[in-house]
């Protein structure tokens, strides 16, 4: 069996999220999964990188599946791209080793978050960021950054609700946040992430940024290790996924 | 009467343009006039910079209009997006002598034409730019760009069936062309712009970075005077109006 392995863009704000749900909701797992049984007249099982919640953005998710066919890489990204609604796309195919496997396989994850800060609402980003109207103070906020840095602990920035049993150590390789415009980028690098824990890091950065909290809070809710001591999840819509490292 | 200055946000891709129209449709200045009329109890006439075409985008479209009214214009700003559709946003309401007029008084106005190029179609930004999936050159079209610059007859740039026997005379400034990861983005500053002017100037750069026509062609496209000599129109949803000045 040839392993393929697929870099993903789609915009999140129709779609219900990657993973394949029982409803009948536009996912992009379920798409690509559509698209590929028309090409290849059966059922194949696509594996993500991991899940990404319903609004969520991503300019290069990976996903691998198997297959006996013949078809040249170029030729499936085409059909692919032929079958997909106008919202995902498939930057590229390519053949891969077999024992590749985009969720275990994964060394590094980027992630981005957008703020819009302005007074006025967004009207033609409107879907790609989070407006927050009062001024944030970004240098607090670049401060605080720095204490997410490194092998830690995030029980706190994982929803609540989530298995509780399961290791909820990760390493954050970078956090850097930058400004262009009106427009507060927000850039997160680890070797995985919990279950909402860029929304929640970006949430606790969001109340540090608006001075409701200290700016050396950061390790104190670290060392908490409840959900209850962190700040609001930050809306879907503001988070991309930006690359996947392996 | 009291002149209020507005400086508008747009997302063209589900507006009818700028103008009024006598057809339901919706379009920038109608959603205004009727928040407007909301307001303020009574049919008050908005004086746009100028039309855009259905899909065109504005960061900074300026319009103004008269009121005798008393209303801050911070108040007016904020009763006017609580009154606007969320593809459309007053981004400052201000005060301004009375002999200001959005279209007659403007100086100069900058507009941004956005390409994807790259091979596969956009999924995440596919309402505000224009796909061309062969490779363009971008070096020759900066070249080409250069011949557009100073105060020349556009007649060759104008969209067909346009008045025929006005001044088509108009300065252009500035044109940049830049490349931004896959994104080329071309912005073009002059004293006016006849109907389509950027669409056919962008069409014609599309043609010499694509090799279809030479890079020197321009300043024989512009002696020639007329539409047919000209590139095709490129598509409205990559243009956006960037700024007025006066």
């Amino acid at each position: 069996m040839r392993n393929i392995k697929l870099t993903i863009e789609y915009d999140g704000t129709d779609l219900a999220g990657w993973q394949t749900q029982s409803q009948n909701n536009r996912t992009v797992q379920g798409e690509i999964e559509k698209a590929l049984k028309t090409i290849f007249k059966k059922k194949i099982h696509l594996i993500g990188s991991g899940r990404t919640d319903a609004g969520v953005h991503a300019l290069g998710q990976v996903a691998n599946f198997k297959t006996d066919a013949k078809m040249a890489t170029e030729e499936i990204t085409r059909a692919l791209n032929g079958n997909l609604p106008a919202d995902i796309v498939i930057l590229k195919a390519q053949e891969i080793s077999s024992n590749f496997h985009a969720q275990y396989s994964a060394k590094r994850k980027t992630y981005r978050y957008t703020i819009l800060n302005r007074r006025q609402r967004p009207a033609l980003q409107k879907n790609f960021c989070l407006h927050i109207p009062y001024k944030l103070n970004l240098s607090l906020m670049k401060k605080a950054a720095k204490d997410f840095v490194g092998r830690k602990d995030f029980r706190s920035f994982m929803a609540s609700g989530s298995e509780s049993k399961k290791d909820t150590t990760r390493t954050i390789y970078k956090i850097s946040l930058r400004k262009i415009q009106d427009f507060i980028l927000i850039d997160i690098t680890a070797n995985g992430f919990l279950y909402k824990m860029v929304r929640n890091i970006v949430g606790t950065l969001l109340d540090i940024g608006s001075g409701k909290i200290d700016k050396n809070s950061v390790k104190a809710i670290l060392k908490q290790k409840t959900r209850l001591a962190a700040g609001v999840t930050a809306p879907a819509k503001g988070l991309s996924l930006i690359k996947v490292e392996y």
